[in-house]
């Protein structure tokens, strides 16, 4: 396993292998591999050569330090493996050695490459979001009568259910996870163009070698080369900054629940999980820490590759060489921020008391709005504000039941009766279309699967 | 017309008009008057109140400035508001003035108004982008055979042709334009979820109420609220940030193209276009400057935008506050761009023997891969890349072309005949799959599109 | 009073003031009539026309919305204004018109007028900020001694005092304001170059007119143009930026503790201030959710800023004209901060009791760290953790304090008497140099200060 | 060496090593022995324990791997590490195991663990910035008389001096440089505050223990605990961004000077520099790219570090979590930044000729500012600008000298005479302060320094 302490916070193991150096190597290799098979198969290099090449081909024989310290040297990642590649395909025929890297330019290698490594990433990334979707649906499904505060500016408000708001972050999640697969769809793409982006030195063959690269690599061929236009990973790395967006607003929701003096709801503890060095007492908000990192992360990330996209003429002068560790770090914390609330998700614990005793320590301050409107409609919205204020403030001062304070006001008594009264206080009579609403999330389907059905 | 000097370059005139105070004002007005039409309709206020509401909503009686003063007190756009509203609509009918902003938060107008904004930010955004569209696939179909450089980290490369250019430009703006309606069609939708989101105040009647809403406002209705749910509004603006990202690599190119040393193309200048306070003789890239300063700061407000979505519960602290000046400015830097690139592309001049004599002038030195792949061929990709070279710095050093100086080497003489190297450096004979993809990148059809036909 | 809804959370009156069309257009006319002054005075052109040009320069007599279409137009301010200015004085005296601007190039005045806007910024600023840390170190003063939990990762951890927790907000703030100072102070210089930064067309007398210049304006004369060295600039951004940071902890700490579940602190609240259009009860974090909102907002300012760096040898292509709104919005979003939390500090309530009771509710878990210690001193740090984990699971099952838990474990007994178990729990003997980190950070001098006395 | 591929462009060498496992490890264990050191000499703990703690704590035997994973699972890094010391410690002595880590918390060697980083990190960036400091004043020394043209928005301007040019790279940088060397003054620091920032554990010896920690790791002792106070750090990530700014403007200078049509200046080549895999002739701007690849991603991670200076409390819920990459990325980003150009300013290669001839290219244009003064004294700025502009646009179009062009007016032939027209377009006539403002920058010191002196 490839370890980077200093990133141990920032990626999951699996797309730490995924962007290790064996991994980076092999996506190069394997581009230079299918490209012999292609140029082979399309009768631009004999079959021969493409055999060696692709033998050859294989990370573990290769020094990634050397390399490394190469590249940074050219300046580009493809000049150095293709020199270290034809070296080592000489030793075994000097032959094929003329074949290596054939008609391509360094930039194919390395943006082919990155996107063979984007084409492991995302079944990673899928399987959490899913485990999360799934865990969601449960326990939105769980709480749909659960009653809790509703808060604005963290200040309580009339209340929710925990089942409407799960189903909130269920549907914001999944709409920006079909936006993230339809990215990763675009971007899953050949990059072949040659020097200049014209396949000029394969003459009238550019085009098919191409299909049969693309075909090669199972990565769909696009229109033309993208070596200047970054749209589609730009574009994937917004998706990945939305969907971080998305997680991190879950997750702050649940470490804003699981204070000692809110104690709604907890995430999962366990063996190593959010202990404290110093207070054995304490159960951590480790998995919302961690995707709140990411989402505080990534939106620079964002942006650098934003402004990165103005890149020069036929290759970039900056803009290109600053995409890979861009992309790697928002991948990797994309995929941190998603396994983290997928486990969050899979082992939270809810505390149903709690949020009804929540609800209850504000003395009914959160109906104020419920009697606002209930007197309103027979004194007008502004009479009914002021009265309530009143109230309101006479109950948070006396620590008593907003509707005791109300019983005591004429205006109110003349208007209101008794039954009223003693009902304004019960949650589950003032929770308007949160069940009409929380349905309605779950079984939403994004805009793009609505597209497709009508 | 509401001039800001300070934000001068930052936005097109339209687009200062449609965050003018007068416009904003309106927009939050008519989310009241929908509002008030809305809940008369469905019989939850008397028609008789809505009638009022909707008379007084116009925004030229209400005096903005004291508004936005009001607006920082109280931390939010709609509570300032609807109190003057409800003082308005008290002087004309003490009644109706129980009615205004029945059930809503103030989120939910500053929400929508922002909405109504951005549904008429659309037609202006599209019309400079189809303009563009238009001028851009002209440009590349009358350049089709127009050779010049191609350049890589700014240097001379193999060439390309303006056509194969302009339909790249073209390609990714046309992308990027249909993924920001995509973006614009999903964010205009009504936000409206009372105080904490489940229209409580209303009983059974919010869905109800809400789809009526919608309709009045010619708005979509949304599976639920979305008061602390943001990524819609994120997706507009990474699509913004996208599209400007496109915008200013062309911007970037043609800059580059207009430098004196390559004067290979211009933007059109015109009266109070472009001069120099001291150089009379200057024509500037006014229109690449406006979309490169735009490309500039759109991705630092989109990493602000992003990173605001983390919002706490039912409504941030924050988070939510921060949007606003965001989304204007994101929205008019776009504008800026789109508008600035449609009229450089519309009045754009080459310089078609300044582009040849610009091939020229290299010597032949980006005909050696040519050469490399030719020599490649008969003594392998290494030996020929060395003799190249060699070749190429004689002929740099000494002046000469490129195909002279191999014509000395009897390594090459011996593989190549004399027809072969002099036809070695005529760009026409090395561009490639130009062609094939400039026509693949003109009739493109975003992944959108494409997915409808399936 | 310029309003601008949509950035009515953005500005303080005084800052949207400064950044209005009148004060921007002021300022860029003062350069204007200093320059002439300057250039008079060191004979360069005549007394008697710059005495023209001198009152002629006076902004309520410019048409800002014709101006503002006109420099969107020029890609630049300083053309038009020039342009309007010279026929202005053309209409006093034709002999006068024929220096205006002499020597200068639009640049020189744009920002030199963003400059002279930055010069009348600071005083609005450090006026907030000096409140801010006056009532800051008083509130430290005053809750020396009040005890309140510590929290980390929002969890209960071993108390601190308020006092602790306001010298710290008080020490940040301190060190950023004088970095702020010292980032305006270097900034507040002219800029005067000419087309190409070499004051060529004043010949010998370039560096005898720019002190002259910077006379008039009381600003400092440089050592050279900073065109496109925008450095000095770049560190006004950062330092506005870390500022922005540490007053967004502040806030974010106050609105943690204005929560309903933990009630131990308000911002005050006061007509108009933090009420809710549906909540008539409530007593919003107003001050916090406007800082908090610059905190999200500045970072990415900050880095448009950055990026715009790279301008291109002698007048950027879009870097340079990115930076007016960046600046001004950055400067406001600052003084919104800056402002909100002297409002906070000043009238900021306490709520002791509360504050205690938090502590107690915690049933000593936060202790468990001290019994560790105490123990760990006997039995070793990783016997007492394992023994105190689960103590204070059971202690926080049972609902009973960790003192009574843990005397009835012998292996604690035999080390620990009951007096010391008894006191364990007492906040005010578990304050470590709480009491003397306050000291010392309220005594605290930056960095800067410091430094001098050596 | 530790090699990344994919962040192989993103740092160099010994800054991959400062980061990388061991060394990250190494630091945490440095603070963890310095602790137990500290903790023996002021008699908290047994000299014997703090002799077995200092000699466990050796990086090479633990199994970086499997911490990282542990660390991912705690959230944090120091309480897996203290874990796994503490176990090694036992296996030698289990008294002292004991004392391992006493009195400290997580954060306390994670923070100064990375201060340690940090200032390992200082000296390899001040070399390089040295070098390139005394290449760039010697490059502008050696090229005081070396006239190119200006260009403002990439246009041709008024003539400059190489030696201006390099003077004005080189202020902008050492300003920079002055400023990160005090950031990093103020950064080397150590973090100590046990679980709250208190040191309740150690009762009244918190500071006494401090100070003798600060005094075994060679850093400064801070008043207080920095645990959510991270504007230092902040502070140095903003210089390092400003910085990066400054070189990326050089850097964007250098490569379009390097453009096949400018050829007037060229960075180093040589074996395995900025060749093509497919182009043998070219000499790329490697330096220059990855300068600017830097000055790209840089911004956005200051801008995460910013927005992620607001943490909660005593320990924060992401914000903190998010740093280490930030700052990881931004030191080596930086140092890339560094030494690339230090490498650039060394192996510079100026063009004088090609220098001169691109001035001789433009055909006077760029006097045409000078002419323009010359008759704007006669006949006012206003016609004189309207007679070169017509001028200017002829002298363009039939490809003829200005000079030329003018000798044909009237208006300017009884203005000026023939010797006048004629020295009109020589450049070394028309630099103005040129060489006052090269030798002001050269020997200007930073606000810092002259603070000092005064």
């Amino acid at each position: 396993m490839p370890a980077r302490l200093i990133e141990s916070l920032a990626t999951t193991e699996p797309l730490a292998d995924l962007f290790s150096d064996q991994s980076d190597l092999q996506a190069m290799l394997d581009f230079e591999a299918a490209l012999a098979g292609a140029e082979a198969r399309t009768g631009v290099i004999p079959e021969a050569a493409a055999k060696v090449i692709r033998n050859v081909a294989k990370a573990d024989t290769f020094d990634t330090a050397t390399l490394a310290a190469d590249i940074l040297r050219a300046g580009t990642p493809g000049i150095p493996l293709v020199k270290i590649l034809t070296d080592q395909v000489r030793t075994k025929n000097a032959e094929a050695a003329r074949y290596v890297h054939w008609g391509a330019t360094s930039q194919d290698a390395a943006d082919t490459a990155l996107v063979l490594l984007l084409k492991q990433a995302q079944p990673i990334l899928s399987t959490d979001l899913m485990r999360l979707e799934r865990a969601l649906k449960q326990l939105s499904q769980d709480n749909k009568d659960t009653v809790m505060l509703g808060r604005t500016l963290m200040q309580a408000a009339p209340p929710v259910t925990l089942g409407l708001k799960a189903a909130a972050w269920f549907a914001s999640i999944h709409r920006s996870k079909d936006d993230l697969n339809a990215a990763f769809a675009r971007t899953l793409i050949i990059q072949f163009g040659g020097a200049s982006g014209t396949l000029a030195s394969l003459g009238k063959k550019g085009m098919e070698v191409a299909r049969a690269l693309a075909d090669e690599l199972k990565l769909s061929c696009p229109d033309a080369p993208w070596h200047t236009q970054r749209d589609r990973l730009a574009n994937l790395m917004c998706a990945c900054g939305v969907l971080t967006g998305s997680l991190g607003k879950m997750a702050c929701d649940i470490s804003l629940m699981m204070q000692n003096e809110v104690a709604e709801a907890a995430e999962p503890g366990g063996d190593g999980r959010g202990g404290s060095s110093t207070m054995p007492h304490k159960r951590n908000p480790i998995g919302c820490s961690l995707t709140l990192a990411a989402a505080q992360r990534v939106p620079g990330l964002v942006a650098s590759f934003l402004s990165g996209m103005v890149q020069e003429h036929e290759r970039g002068v900056g803009g290109w060489q600053a995409e890979w560790p861009i992309v790697a770090a928002v991948i990797q914390a994309t995929g941190v921020a998603a396994a983290s609330m997928a486990e969050v998700a899979e082992g939270f614990t809810v505390d149903k008391a709690r949020m009804r005793s929540n609800i209850e320590a504000t003395h009914g301050a959160i109906f104020s709005e419920r009697a606002s409107m209930l007197l309103g409609a027979k004194l007008g919205r502004d009479v009914a504000h002021k009265i309530l204020r009143e109230a309101a403030k006479k109950s948070s001062r006396q620590k008593r039941r907003l509707s005791e304070v109300l019983a005591e006001i004429p205006e109110v008594t003349s208007q209101l009766d008794r039954a009223t009264l003693r009902g304004l206080e019960t949650p589950e009579e003032y929770l308007g279309s949160a069940e009409v609403f929380r349905k309605a999330l779950l079984s939403s389907k994004s805009s793009k699967t609505k597209k497709k059905e009508q």
